[in-house]
């Protein structure tokens, strides 16, 4: 391939230039172009402003054969996108009756009407063709401008435009002959152990070239990512496969789930496969448990529902806890989490009951219990109840509160695989 | 100023390419840039390649008067950018004494030998002054190398990236006159009212040049944001308020907050102002209601927890929700809706009691109840229960128990403000 032969990232916004939103778009495309061997060299970062949109897109041009661009797409004057590309090639814009339908169809099921400005979203420069929004209002356009260079363009909003690249782009790249030789990975997702200590663990693979081991790290959760660079995803696959073999092997319980698994969805099967069923029991995460186990469809085969204990009398009056305890020891304590998953356990009549209660802080920490100190309980089969004390530090309250929902689903993952051992 | 009185962002380094990092440095400086009241028009990424890296620095030098690169300063030899610099301008590098000397000290403190790869760490162009690095290895550069050209180079790793920037970097560039006039922002919050409707009503305001007006919409939100240049931030206050009361007349009720607030610091204000308390009955969105409503530190003044009913023998047996109701007229209903509320309420002993039951999918939708339908049920003093009913389209299981739980949120909130009138 020759140098021009690659994609560059155009991402269109003032709100960008003002640092008020992180450039995460463009962190996807990145890492999607890269899973599909195109090249990619350069990213650029402009406003909303016609002039200098252009400059950009002449400088393009010039560099790169494959332009995607995100931003700019809505309906208010400042969107500026397809405007401004269709007046540097010098092509009218002509309104597409089908992007005005669907646009008029989107707002009548939401019982609104559409307003005079969406029209705008309806104008695309002649001889493009439409990339389909199925889930926001503005669709994007394919389009070669001129022989050896394509033109893709996206909102601006993450979800709608990550829709659109995995529905309608990715597909009409294939079919353009991009991503032939392409690049497979596989994300090996792991809870419990620290990066450092993964990576000391796993040193021989992370030397290896093909395929290669990255490690990440982020908000309690470590995964590798195995990639490898072969001509089909079965030669890929036929790379990664031993080398995610020897990482689950020495990461034992550690390991959890692989690409889009998330310990809620991990757990879930593990509960659908015994035929066992969960109710939770919060102070601090205040509904947050319950509201990760369900972000799995079809959760409610397992999830029953639970109890948002945050006022103490809530957990006398809804949850059975003693108040002799919670006046003794405190509603952080192994005591009142022991009695709030035994009591959610035995209101809700499932398996499993689970309890979080901790102390997420800014205020309301002491010497003795700091902020950051969170236990959890677990109550199961023959009236067993448990509890484990958690210290996550000063971390801020949505990350303390993010860590507590998910060692709790991991405690009860590891406590069904070693059941079942 | 004229155009060129810019600064340019150049990130350098093939893993934001290969999408393994996200530019949070970018984020950083065109914060700082905007608080500085210094122009920023463009922003780069370029790899750790000579010659993309050299284009890319042609480029900039014609449409910018200030660069500020991170990345490429490590001691490995894919770290380019002082040698690229340095050879673009035909300027020789230099070895500098006190930066070595500053090197081996670090790693003699932390015990450890100096390497030979980080002599070249203390190399910078003739005529360039050091840009120290009080917390890494790597120091970068302040120079011009032409007049009306100012190069600054930064290490990537963020934190060391900062400490430079705010030690020495913001002194230099209000020495030089930059950043003399300044920026500042405030971004109005709406809930209820589509970006397009609201762009339309506050058209004459979107054509202000200072402050300016600018519309930003996603997750059901609306937000403009009034930014003011003047010499102080008095000044700029000055300038915003007539604008900002303007917006807030025009919009009404839909009009919910400003800048850090959400629909839940504002509810939980409006609470706390009367004295009442809160409880929540949550059936699609699990729990997410009440995570939302404790994501606000001392939320626990007037929220008081909730029943997770996911399970529809849970909405019976914990919140008295009719069984002849549920068979007939369904989970999702405004019946059981306002049930559900009026049994939170009741068995919490709280001011009012929010409900949501609502088809999240991606199924269980059917002809007469799609994906999407969701009921809110409130019940508050006297007794009084409501419900309304919500379409909120195919728009993705997380999207729809989002805007079902900020739709709850923001129905109470209208209905304290109109209470109070």
């Amino acid at each position: 391939m020759s140098e021009t032969d690659s994609a560059e990232i155009i991402s269109v916004g003032t709100e960008l230039l003002l640092g008020e939103i992180l450039n995460t778009n463009a962190q996807f495309l990145a890492q999607e172009l890269a899973r599909l061997g195109i090249p990619h060299y350069y990213q650029t970062v402009v406003g909303d402003n016609i002039l200098r949109f252009q400059k950009a897109l002449a400088i393009a041009c010039e560099r790169s054969r494959l332009l995607i661009f995100t931003g700019g797409l809505g309906p208010t004057p400042d969107d500026l996108t397809t405007e401004a590309i269709a007046d540097f090639f010098q092509v009218p814009l002509i309104e597409r009756a089908e992007i005005l339908d669907d646009i008029a169809q989107k707002y009548a099921q939401r019982g609104r009407v559409m307003s005079p400005s969406n029209r705008k979203q309806a104008l695309l420069p002649q001889g493009a063709d439409i990339l389909p929004n199925p889930t926001g209002s503005a669709p994007g356009m394919l389009w070669q401008p001129r022989p050896g260079l394509t033109l893709m363009t996206f909102p601006g909003v993450p979800s709608e435009m990550k829709i659109m690249w995995h529905q309608t782009a990715v597909p009409f790249l294939r079919r353009q002959g991009w991503g032939q030789a392409t690049i497979h990975s596989r994300t090996l997702r792991f809870w419990g152990i620290a990066e450092s200590s993964l990576a000391e663990k796993a040193a021989a693979q992370l030397q290896l070239t093909n395929p290669t081991v990255a490690p990440y790290a982020g908000n309690g959760e470590v995964r590798l990512r195995i990639s490898a660079k072969a001509a089909t995803e079965a030669e890929a696959m036929a790379l990664i496969q031993p080398v995610e073999q020897q990482l689950r092997d020495l990461a034992g319980l550690d390991y959890y789930g692989a690409n889009e698994d998330s310990l809620a969805s991990v757990l879930g099967d593990l509960l659908k496969q015994r035929g066992q069923t969960l109710a939770v029991a919060e102070s601090c995460t205040g509904g947050g448990l319950g509201e990760l186990i369900t972000t799995v469809p079809g959760s409610s085969a397992y999830f029953k529902g639970g109890i948002i204990a945050y006022d103490n009398q809530v957990k006398i009056d809804l949850l059975g806890v003693r108040d002799a305890d919670l006046a003794s020891q405190g509603a952080v304590s192994d005591a009142v989490a022991q009695q709030m998953a035994a009591g959610v356990r035995q209101r809700l009549g499932t398996t499993w009951g689970l309890s979080i209660t901790g102390i997420a802080g800014p205020d309301g920490g002491t010497a003795t219990k700091p902020v950051g100190l969170v236990y959890i309980g677990l109550a199961g089969p023959s009236d067993q109840v448990e509890s484990q004390r958690y210290l996550f530090g000063s971390r801020g309250r949505e990350l303390i509160r993010w860590l507590s929902s998910c060692s709790a689903l991991d405690w009860l993952r590891r406590k069904l695989l070693l059941l079942n051992r």
